[in-house]
């Protein structure tokens, strides 16, 4: 999609204000490398060192590999539980801005529970499909793993995600305060629509509700058209079985949909010919709008995109070339384009996106970025292939006000001050 | 692609001997579910066991998470070291026949290191370009990250996997013995061609000698053309910066060549009008051939497929339905289809691809297999897309005999016994 109203700029020129280059730079590297010039340093005349880790051996293998213990920062942000007998309800958040790429680590995948994470006996488990069926029926793990799978890239957001920007004022919050309930693993599982053919659907069926074996039963009703559909029951994620707090031993992915309807610990699911208002989702993930009306049933994660790299935390080292880098998802499609400002929205440009380009999966953008040392507030915008564009934070409000606390979508911004350092703000 | 002189048959029926189903079972779920009614049981009257786990809250959040306590087994498999003095000096190996997806866990992605894993300090590691160059330069981390960077998922797969094929009688070794030195991520890093134009490439230079920072320096030439091309220097994989045993801070991809040349540790590139010649692309990696004679610098790995599940390991609980599931790669290009046989190569019918299908990367290919409990010999083979079909064995002998040691890609083969037990043989 080219930028509409705006001639093609030649690599290595601004094409929106404050610094933004064209993306022909990723193209032509020559260009990129002369921008960034300033990033390296000339050999001296002598010898590269030595180091201690050439002159003996280095470790032996390991069984189950773990990052180097210089990256030992790179952790999950765990809020203080505000109830120490609950320390397993809330959420541990992602640090997006020390990630690269679209696939989220397992090991730091954002974590969501509202009763903890339970220690499951995979040999013990069962999943079991009743209600508007012809024939109940009852799954091991062993069982499930014979069904023909599927595997597919996909993001998990939690419908909660970026309600700190519901705020009258902009908090002095960071990348994973604010936006670290997003995740995108590769998920692999069999098609729900396999086991309910299995189990024969009634004609009068129209939900799906699909319960947790934590110790609340978190449950939520997902419509039959969707669990019929895209739906999967996930054994593995990035390659390996599913991970404690994502829902091991089997987990719903109902891709797009807010996260805690793709259900963790799956133990059940009941067919039915309406939701069955569990208290997670009339508690709960029920969106109050300005006219004090609400929108229940807000399935879909609609587009959205952050930048992860500025973002607070990561000082810039002086005027010069930068990447700016970042996600953008819909849950209704594919990211079509994504534009970056660096002056608070007054311009934009088209940034690169780096394939693939999936549905209801994260894509990777990227701009270049030439900063002068000035105050800079730095902005992207999705737009995905259903025509769908993420609003600005006024458009936001306009629309639906700020009270909903969930699936807040609105452009995100982090200001760049004079030393460099990045910071939350509402422009 | 369809399948060459057979008809299309319906979803559910044979289309190759010894239980091959139609691929068009995966479109239509209810006939694969009709095929695998076996695997579920009969929901009881009894009411669902309320296990003990969904008694009480369940565990906290972790700052870095781990795979279940009972996924313990699924570990990477470390052959002891003929010398314990040099315990770093060989491989560890992923446990495919336990994995789905293309993805491999970062924890369980192969290791090979010829004198250990170094124990880098990011703060003082250095990455130098030299040679024929014009201006000679030295980068830190911190300047690698300013750089334009691009994501891609891609294979990396030792040149020695599968030799153990090469022996005259197939010996007793399970999935990740013979085919484990394989490992797919998403990698994230700067392209090298950026930081050669930085340098200034002289037009004399023909060759990049890029130097590991381990203990032994292992060194490898690339061809000026593939460092100018989609070769990476990665600082992520999966997401997090690269592990220590893939080459923590700083590694090379070389897309789809063998794998030693994505040297790990990276801290030397020095250009050249001719290859180094090192000990590593001597003494190694040279592929002897029947004649007496070899070829040198072998550098794409060719077509190649394997299946994961059933594996020795992995036994069948009696007959019925099962999937074939496997991974099918090429280090020149895209995969382009999979034929599977049931019957040891004498009948043979295509096996669902699942998207995105990526160059360089590995394919997850499935297929429907009604098992009649009898003896079976399963298959499979891959073609890529500049039409290069995996040979059979004797057809692989007979073009280059079985004393290569490297690159060896032909047709493996699982036998099935009576018992539902798979294991390595020659068909």
């Amino acid at each position: 999609m080219k930028p509409k109203g705006r001639p093609e700029s030649a690599a290595g020129e601004p094409v929106a204000g404050n610094g933004i280059l064209s993306r022909r730079i990723f193209l032509e590297t020559a260009l990129a490398a002369g921008a960034a010039t300033a990033t390296a340093s000339a050999a001296s005349a002598q010898p590269l060192a030595v180091e201690p880790w050439m002159k003996t051996p280095g470790a032996g293998f390991d069984s189950y590999g773990q990052p180097s213990k210089f990256e030992s920062k790179v952790v999950r942000l765990i809020p203080p539980p505000p109830n120490p007998a609950t320390q397993g309800v809330g959420a541990s958040r992602t640090p997006l801005e020390r990630l690269d790429g679209i696939i989220t680590p397992s090991g730091l995948h954002f974590e969501r529970s509202h009763s903890g994470i339970p220690n499951i006996d995979p040999d013990r488990h069962r999943v079991v499909i009743h209600g508007l069926v012809k024939r109940p029926l009852v799954f091991t793990l062993e069982a499930l793993s014979r069904y023909p799978m599927e595997s597919r890239i996909a993001f998990i957001e939690c419908g909660g995600n970026s309600q700190a920007l519901n705020a009258p004022k902009a908090a002095p919050l960071g990348m994973a305060a604010i936006h670290g309930l997003l995740g995108c693993q590769e998920w692999t599982g069999v098609k729900l629509s396999t086991l309910l053919d299995e189990a024969g659907v009634d004609p009068s069926a129209r939900w799906v509700i699909a319960e947790g074996g934590d110790s609340c039963a978190m449950s939520r009703s997902i419509p039959l058209a969707k669990a019929m559909g895209d739906t999967l029951v996930c054994l593995y994620q990035n390659g390996e079985r599913v991970r404690p707090s994502n829902g091991y031993p089997v987990r719903l992915l109902v891709p797009g949909y807010e996260g805690n309807m793709n259900v963790k610990w799956l133990r059940r699911l009941k067919l039915t010919n309406a939701p069955a208002m569990t208290k997670d989702e009339t508690s709960k993930y029920t969106v109050l709008l300005k006219d004090e009306k609400s929108w229940q049933f807000v399935f879909p994660i609609e587009v959205k995109s952050v930048i992860t790299r500025p973002a607070p935390g990561l000082s810039l080292k002086g005027p010069g070339f930068y990447e700016i880098s970042g996600l953008a998802w819909s849950g209704n499609g594919r990211i079509k384009q994504v534009d970056v400002s660096a002056d608070g929205g007054k311009s934009w440009a088209p940034a690169a996106l780096h394939g693939p380009v999936l549905p209801a999966a994260p894509v990777r953008f990227r701009a270049a970025w030439q900063w002068n040392g000035g105050p800079a507030v730095l902005q992207s915008r999705a737009t995905d292939d259903t025509g769908m564009v993420q609003p600005t934070r006024a458009q936001f409000a306009d629309d639906r006000g700020l009270r909903g606390v969930y699936h807040y979508n609105a452009i995100a911004s982090w200001a760049i001050d004079a030393k460099g350092e990045a910071s939350n703000v509402y422009a």
